[in-house]
């Protein structure tokens, strides 16, 4: 049995290259940019009014003028307008270009216009009103970085610079794969000694929330059934994530089975709990990745945050999710193993505080809906004090 | 002009009823329950064994016996077995029912087999390694209350007690308005008095971020073209969200055009910055609702989040976000005008930090992707000090 840290690194050790695909921008929001976007033109393009009111050279107001006939108007969306006789000025609109031979923008709410003449009725500054071209970025600029996470933010600075295709990175192929007899689905009425699957159906869930729909399997405990559907989803996915069938239990063949497929074991079971009879393996042939996990709902769930995206974010060449979280309770934590307990989040005056949820064993489904997250101890003599920081796993 | 505190009132003031809808399990993630469920039968259904080894009567140990001669095996997914004789033991297999007459299980880590013999090695706790019928919720207790967020946890829930279709919240009928000349589409090379639009896209994928797929609309600056295609947007959807045309320009025929259709003014210019000239009203004919947004696009995405997000959550009967975060500099806010900064978050040691976002203007629309989300100051006469604590609305 090895360490929690040993187990994770040794996952990470087993990336896969997932390439890149090209999708439609809107297809491409909370997926990962596989390429750097580059402003294409100055930000803004040119120096654009930022108000609605008139344009004038002020350096007619030197002379202390302060009426200007309108001349005509600057509208957004029309080709630069010209300023004929710097004394006068150009009714200008919001978004428009400023005019050639204006350098100010002065609003309505600050003029008065009378017979198409503009009196001023406030002190102007030079410059005011403007945003100037290239004043946000530069043509060239780089404005995002492969590697980031699209969010809406991303999906407006994609538009203005005509990305109607975006490279992301690629999605790994996954079946989920729940075993054992007792399992009936969702829209079955389960004997007294069966369950409906939920397991897997979590975790194909948790699975769409990072963009990857994935395929699914129910494996009945019959050696030979099991080895023919999992070296026909060893060959068809780059990965799979299985539940339950790696106890000690006499039906419990997937580690066997695994390994007369050519599987490589990497390891199996790790000091933690939940989540201790996880089996982690690759398929050197194909590269094929192969996770494993304990049958118990909170144990899946754990092992999934805990291990399985972690590996994503690596393949995907991103940073991992580090955050910690105060403890509200003290605990301690003496026994062997690395404990991840399932706490409920309370944010407050901008501190995050873990406090523990009422949870009767990995079992325990219904508690995975009262959790946020779970909190990483490590086994130590020291207490756990209340306030003390430690690693948080979100979940939600 | 109103206060930010007074728009925001009114806006909470017009929700829709935004009825059911009945979708499949994994089409209901991230929508909101608009049923409560309820456990169909004790959870676990069975006591459940929880581990592989032998079940045996622990009353036979009070003898010293330690010896156990099986009697036959109680797999997973099988109706409860019988251990007929009390001195003897049945595998049992994590999952499957406890037989009856058994009311302990050890694990084979415990024990040693041979000849069909089992040992004990180790004490044994009288009802150990039984995960009992009920312990974790009983038949027709409460799991999850109408108006939860379904994530991946609540999907598992639901699974398990058989919700293949679940009611969830209906989604308004949207349509994002984008108005003004100088826009052209993200596949268009624009003119160099032109930009793309990308306004209304980082809206659109706002709103999927909310699993609410909206249509959209670009107007140009004619008042009767805005005015026939607004008059088919109020009949045809619940919400519009428009963007530019609420300003003082010539061409903001927003306000004038709605109002001539039939829609009432609930206000016009918040005391905000940046978003000051927000338009929101209602159609009282079909109760549609518009907000309409000032063109710029932190403008435009501040709002979103202001009062549009705020608003859905209403509509929906579910508990508006609120939540505080630290200042990391200092903040000196005078003027008459409620400010929303964009901020970065860090989060160090549990406490999450808000850090300003280099911003040129409502303009800057590459702002946006470096902020986690606004924070909100009121103008007060005291300085807002580094570590206070302050309104933060999340963006990303």
């Amino acid at each position: 049995m090895i360490t929690f840290k040993e187990a994770f690194q040794k996952v990470l050790d087993h990336p896969l290259d997932l390439g890149i695909e090209i999708v439609s921008l809107m297809d491409s929001l909370n997926r990962i940019l596989a390429e750097d976007i580059f402003a294409d033109r100055d930000f803004p393009p040119f120096d654009r009014a930022t108000k609605d009111g008139i344009a004038i050279q002020y350096s007619t107001l030197i002379n202390n003028v302060h009426i200007f006939t309108i001349e005509g108007e600057a509208a957004a969306g029309v080709v630069q307008q010209v300023l004929n006789d710097k004394n006068n000025c150009l009714e200008v609109m919001t978004g428009a270009v400023v005019p050639e031979n204006c350098d100010t923008v002065i609003m309505y709410e600050h003029i008065s216009i009378e017979n198409g003449i503009a009196t001023l009725n406030k002190e102007v500054t030079k410059g005011q009103n403007i945003h100037y071209q290239g004043s946000d970025e530069k043509l060239g600029a780089l404005l995002l970085s492969k590697g980031t996470k699209i969010t809406p933010a991303e999906i407006g600075v994609m538009a203005t610079v005509g990305k109607a295709m975006v490279k992301v990175k690629g999605n790994p192929k996954v079946c989920t794969i729940a075993t054992g007899n007792e399992l009936v689905a969702v829209n079955e009425t389960p004997k007294p000694h069966q369950i409906r699957k939920s397991n897997m159906l979590t975790i194909e869930a948790a699975l769409l929330n990072s963009k990857i729909e994935a395929s699914s399997l129910h494996l009945l405990d019959e050696k030979e059934l099991i080895k023919n559907e999992l070296e026909k989803a060893l060959t068809e996915n780059d990965v799979l994530l299985l539940s339950g069938g790696v106890s000690k239990g006499k039906f419990d063949f997937i580690p066997e089975v695994m390994e007369s497929l050519g599987v490589e074991k990497v390891f199996h079971r790790v000091a933690q709990r939940p989540g201790k009879p996880f089996w982690f393996g690759i398929y050197p042939k194909l590269k094929t990745v192969i996770f494993s996990f304990p049958g118990n709902p909170v144990s899946t769930f754990a092992n999934y945050h805990l291990y399985f995206l972690p590996w994503l974010h690596t393949s995907w060449g991103i940073l991992i999710d580090k955050s910690y979280i105060k403890l509200f309770v003290a605990f301690t934590i003496t026994q062997p193993l690395t404990r991840f307990i399932q706490v409920s989040t309370i944010v407050k005056d901008g501190i995050i505080w873990a406090v523990p949820v009422n949870e009767n064993g990995s079992g325990d489904l219904t508690s995975l809906t009262k959790a946020d997250g779970f909190i990483c101890l490590e086994p130590r003599e020291d207490i756990y004090e209340v306030g003390e920081s430690v690693p948080f796993i979100k979940t939600r």
